[in-house]
């Protein structure tokens, strides 16, 4: 049998990367996007629709469990994945994220966070121990490392302490780490200064984990910025071990992340635009109410071959979108993951075939961000 | 071929029958439930979910339909089968109803109801004419005749009134009606007074049509008024074509509704409810956001074979539902519409098999209304 945590590299192409991480679930082939399943659900979704669009993990949020319905809990009904009825890996984030942009009256201390829970104001506390726990008790086979994730912008003092802190803490959540068959991830902070992101990724990366992210992006820096430090920090990372970038992107930046070398991602926008009516395809995006399309009997995507455009129409889309359907959330979500699958599905065939150079340039001719 | 709108008893149990309806679209095995498709989707479903669930036949709203997106839209678009990607039988009714019940400043004259749209406060009319004009356009199998429903309580006089133009209109909606692979229904009114229920009867059945309604229930009548006209005029009805008790109604209505002898029925309840977190089981209905359901790991209703059922425990349902997920009215939708598709087949072959009796009283000791 495999060892879990194993990272076979297949083929590599410039910086971007094909390769297979072994879970305790299975194998997860990268470059991959993971769609989010905040509350033990991909809003609207089936399991087994993700299984058939191609999703091969999916994200849980530790502070959205935590606060409902509680470890305790989901570990009592035999765990997230049985609880949710998802066979698959499952990666949980830190809380972290969360905490700072979330929840009220949060206060860091070297210890962790107390903060105040967005649902009732009940308080609660997060450290490296607890978070680590949380998510052993979900069972996820992915966990984060508990990190502080500072607001954009911050001053180069503020970054300078908050990864420090966050070093700290990732030292302190190895520790606590104790499911054997689950990987610790490490995550890089640093704000958007490369002299401080290089020296946080050297710190962290002094850890011995099985994986390492890059955090703290997405969180209103100008896209350029992302772009260009990705760029410069993947190939920074150990060669032979799982990168992830946190929270990221659209179609465009995805491509871009993968160009510099990151293999696995996950982001709320293709399943949250959907519920708002934006749909991602080969010519760009689309907002479904707009009134041109009251009569367009022609599907969303002529290249996509989702059930969504192999089944309706856009004014059938439009329809649903303007009437308040639930329907249209789940048909418009179907679209969007297979859009986002189905693309990390061809670069990863892209750069197992060679071609990578090729149709990352033809994704750049296609996508604005 | 079959005749389209031959009607085949295949057996009676007393007044229960177990027949067969021959439509464009194929043949409706009843006693039927169909689900409420108000605005071209059974809220939250696939089509084929709801073929899988047994769905024979769905209901479309010619009042929603023709003020969003417009009947016209729907026609250019190649019609409410394809618009919906729906393939078997479609029912629509006639806009009355939802006239009286939802749509502002309504008057009622001879040529037809004059009202103001629920949506943007529109001015619209519509007479007999104009309702099976819509409904031929939305490409319904079985059209209903356009009638006035009016509100409980009302005085003998109203009813009176009521179903003589409601008589009127039924004339003039067969009068309207040339789309021949579709059955026109006509609607007996004549409120909860027996003498005038069975006089709108005698004056509805006068008309040749393919299949008869009861309407004007469901209008906030005491429920045993409804079952006790019920019982006294489906075998007023002509035995050898559909009869339709409209818009009705839990469990127990619906096996006290088969056994005199209704055919067919359509209610929002089983999808309505669901959305609001109560499910249909065998041992009562249950609200699934009970705080007594926080750890229970076992299915909503061990005697069903619903998806949800087999997949999910009542922790994770009541967690959904707390959640404000769209996946809890997914799922709770799915067993709720199981639920009333399997009662209705579950009648069916009792019937077909000589058990009526013994179901329906089985039946009975399990449902409150």
């Amino acid at each position: 049998m495999v060892q879990v945590g194993k990272f076979e590299l297949q083929k590599q192409s410039g910086e971007a990367r094909a390769a297979r991480l072994h879970t305790a679930r299975g194998v997860i082939e990268t470059p991959v996007f993971m769609p989010v399943g905040t509350k033990g659900t991909v809003k609207g979704m089936l399991p087994e629709e993700l299984s058939d669009l191609g999703a091969q993990i999916v994200l849980g949020n530790t502070y959205h469990l935590h606060l409902r319905p509680g470890e305790q809990t989901v570990k009592n009904l035999g765990g997230l994945h049985k609880f949710m009825n998802w066979k698959k890996p499952i990666l949980t984030d830190s809380g972290g994220f969360q905490v700072f942009s979330l929840s009220q009256l949060n206060k860091v201390q070297e210890e962790g966070v107390e903060f105040r829970s967005h649902l009732d104001g009940g308080k609660h506390f997060l450290s490296p121990e607890t978070s680590i726990q949380i998510q052993m008790d979900l069972g996820a086979d992915i966990i984060m490392a508990f990190d502080e994730c500072l607001k954009h912008p911050a001053t180069p003092e503020e970054i300078q302490t908050s990864m420090d802190l966050t070093y700290r803490w990732l030292l302190r959540s190895k520790a606590a780490m104790t499911k054997e068959d689950s990987l610790l991830f490490g995550i890089v902070q640093g704000g958007l200064d490369l002299k401080l992101r290089t020296r946080s990724l050297e710190q962290i990366t002094s850890v011995d984990l099985p994986g390492y992210a890059l955090g703290g992006f997405s969180v209103g820096e100008p896209i350029e910025m992302m772009h260009s430090l990705v760029k410069d920090v993947a190939p920074l990372l150990p060669q032979h071990k799982p990168r992830y970038l946190m929270g990221v992107g659209t179609p465009l930046d995805l491509v871009l992340a993968v160009d510099a070398g990151m293999d696995m991602f996950d982001c709320v926008m293709p399943t949250r635009v959907a519920r708002n009516g934006t749909l991602f395809t080969w010519s760009g995006r689309v907002s479904i109410k707009r009134n041109e399309y009251r009569e367009d009997s022609s599907p969303l995507d002529p290249e996509c071959d989702c059930y969504t455009c192999k089944n309706y129409s856009k004014a059938y889309l439009r329809h649903l979108y303007l009437s308040g359907e639930m329907l249209s959330a789940r048909l418009n979500t179907i679209h969007n993951l297979h859009f986002y699958l189905h693309l990390m599905g061809r670069m990863r065939v892209a750069i197992l075939e060679g071609r990578w150079e090729e149709f990352r340039n033809h994704c750049l001719t296609r996508f604005a961000n």
